[in-house]
C-alpha cells in the first residue's frame, strides 16, 4: 500500500551540478504517476528503478522546457519497447501540437493509443480519477499558464471489528454494509450501531505538487493538511525581488506556503543552477517550517500507510 | 593544433546500459562542432568538460528522435545563459519546423540568432567552410533522408627550412613566398627551387561521420584514406537481414567500409541496446580491420598534429 514520491530531476532551468530538470515520480501502489517530464527523465527512471513502462498517466504543470524537454524521448522508447497500453498526457493547452511536429517528420507511429487532455490553468478542476485516487489541480501563478496537482487518495472502507463478527454471527453481506458504514440489525429486533462493528479506516493520503510559481497563499486552502507537499524554492530570501519578477518562490516563501498548510512534510526543489549545494535553501526553509527535507534526486519520499 | 572527436552517446534508439543517444563533439584546434545531439547532450557535455558555450554550428546527420532530441534543451540553455553569438544548425529539411513548434508556446525569444541551415540529402555538397576546414556531406541511405559528415582540415603552408633563411638570406616577403609554394631568386641570377627552400605540410587531417546507415559501398569514394572515421555498427552480423530492413549496419560491415577506405582509425557506435557488453561487436570489426575500436561516452580520439 505504497504512496511515496522520487524525484527524478530537481534542478531549475537547465541542467547542472549533475543535478537534473524536473520530473517526478509518485507511486500509488502498484501504480506510477509521472509529474513534468524535463531532459533526460527517461534515464533517471532506469538508473532509480522506475519501470517506466507502467506509467499510463502524466501530468504536465506547463510547457516551460525544464519541464517538458523528456517527453519526446520518453513517448520515442515507449513506442520503441512495442508498447502497447495508452499514454495520457494532461497538461495546459498548447502540448499536443508541439509533440506532434516533433513526431511527424520521424515517420514515428506509435504503437500504442496517445492522448492529450488539455486542463483548465486558470481554476482548481478535476484532472483524473481512477479506483485509488483523484488528481486535482491548483491554478499557479508563473509566466504562461501553470497548474499545480494535489494527489489524494480516496476514502477506504471502514475496518471491520473481527470479534464482532462471531459475536452477532454477522454475514458477509452484513460485514460489507458494516464496512461501508451502515448499521447492522441481527434479527433480534436490535440496531448494533456502526461504530460498535467498526474502526474508523485511516484518513486517505495526499501529495500536492506545487511547480513553478510566485508566492501565493491563495494557494492554502486546496492543500489544507496536505501529508507531503513539494513547492518550489528556486531562490534564496536575498532574491526575493528576482524571484517574484521571474514569478519564482523563495525558499522561506515555500515553507511558510507549508506552515500556512499545515503539510505533514515539505520537500523542496527547483533550485536556481547558482546554487551548488542546496543548504543554503534547505537551512532557509527550516527556520520557518522544521518538517522541511531537500529534493535530492533518486531519493523516495513515503507517506507511511496507516493500517 | 588538436583535432580530436569525444563521444558523448552511443547508443542507438534510446538510452540503455547508461549509454546516451548519439552526440559527438570535435574539437577543431580552438573550435568545436556538435555532430548530432540526442538527448542529454548538454549534460554530457558538462560532465566531461567540453565548453558548451563555445559551440556555433551544429550538424545533424537526420531528423530521428535519437539524434536530435537534446537539441531544445541545448538551445534552450544557450538562451538561459545568455548567449549573443548566433548558433547555426545544418540538417536536412524539417528541423527549422519542429524546433520552432516547441519554442513558441514558451514564449522562448532565445537571445541569440539562431540560424537553420537545410542540407540537400540525396548529394555531396559542401555545408560549411571556414578559415579552418570544411564540411562536405555524405548522402547515406536510411529510412529517412541522410546525411554524413566528412570534417577535413585546410592545406596549410609549406614549413620553411630555416638554415636557408640564412643561406639566402631571405626577407620576410621571399619567405611567406616560399611558404606558398614558390621559387625564389635570390638577385644573383639563380632560382632556388622551392623544394630545396621548404619542407611539405603535413596533410590536413580528417574525420568523417557515417550515421544511420545500410550497408553502402558507394561512399568509399568519399571517405577515402580518412583519418579517423565513426561508423553506425548498430548489430552483429548475425542480424545482418535485419540490419538491413531497419537499414543499419552490422560491426562487420562498418568494419568493411573501413578497410576499403584506408581509414586511419575506425570508432564503432550506434550500438543496439540489445547489446548490454559492446565487445561482440568490437571483436567482430576487429576480424575484418584491425585499428578498430569501440566508440565510448567520454572519450577522446584524437588525430596527432604533424608538425
Amino acid at each position: 500500500m505504497k504512496f511515496a514520491l522520487t524525484i527524478l530531476g530537481v534542478n531549475s532551468a537547465t541542467p547542472a551540478h549533475e543535478r537534473f530538470p524536473t520530473a517526478q515520480v509518485l507511486q500509488v501502489q502498484h501504480q506510477y504517476f509521472l509529474i513534468d517530464c524535463g531532459e533526460g527523465a527517461q534515464s533517471r527512471m532506469s538508473q532509480f528503478g522506475i519501470p517506466r513502462q507502467k506509467i499510463q498517466h502524466i501530468f504536465i504543470s506547463h510547457l516551460h522546457g525544464d519541464h517538458i524537454f523528456g517527453l519526446p524521448g520518453l513517448l520515442f522508447s515507449f513506442g520503441l519497447n512495442d508498447r502497447k497500453s495508452a499514454v495520457h498526457i494532461y497538461s495546459p493547452d498548447g502540448l499536443e501540437e508541439m509533440i506532434t511536429a516533433l513526431l511527424r517528420p520521424m515517420e514515428a507511429i506509435l504503437p500504442y493509443p496517445l492522448y492529450f487532455h488539455v486542463l483548465p490553468a486558470g481554476k482548481s478542476s478535476l484532472a483524473f480519477e481512477n479506483e485509488l485516487l483523484t488528481v486535482t489541480t491548483i491554478p499557479l501563478q508563473h509566466r504562461i499558464p501553470t497548474v499545480g496537482f494535489l494527489f489524494r487518495e480516496k476514502e477506504r472502507p471502514k475496518n471491520i471489528r473481527p470479534e464482532k463478527i462471531a459475536e452477532y454471527s454477522l454475514s458477509i453481506p452484513q460485514i460489507l454494509a458494516a464496512k461501508n458504514g451502515e448499521d447492522i440489525l441481527p434479527g433480534d429486533g436490535r440496531i448494533v450501531p456502526n461504530s460498535e462493528l467498526t474502526i474508523p479506516a485511516p484518513p486517505p493520503r495526499s501529495f500536492a505538487y506545487i511547480s513553478d510559481t510566485i508566492y501565493d497563499e491563495s494557494i492554502v486552502p486546496l492543500i489544507k493538511e496536505v501529508d507531503l507537499l513539494y513547492h518550489e524554492a528556486t531562490f534564496c530570501q536575498d532574491l526575493a525581488e528576482y524571484a517574484t519578477a521571474t514569478k519564482h518562490s523563495t525558499a522561506r516563501q515555500a515553507a511558510t506556503i507549508a506552515k500556512m498548510a499545515g503539510a505533514g512534510q515539505l520537500v523542496i526543489g527547483h533550485y536556481s543552477s547558482r546554487y551548488q549545494s542546496v543548504e543554503p535553501l534547505l537551512n532557509e526553509a527550516l527556520t520557518i517550517f522544521s518538517k522541511t527535507v531537500p529534493g535530492v534526486e533518486g531519493r523516495e519520499y513515503e507517506v507511511p500507510y496507516v493500517s
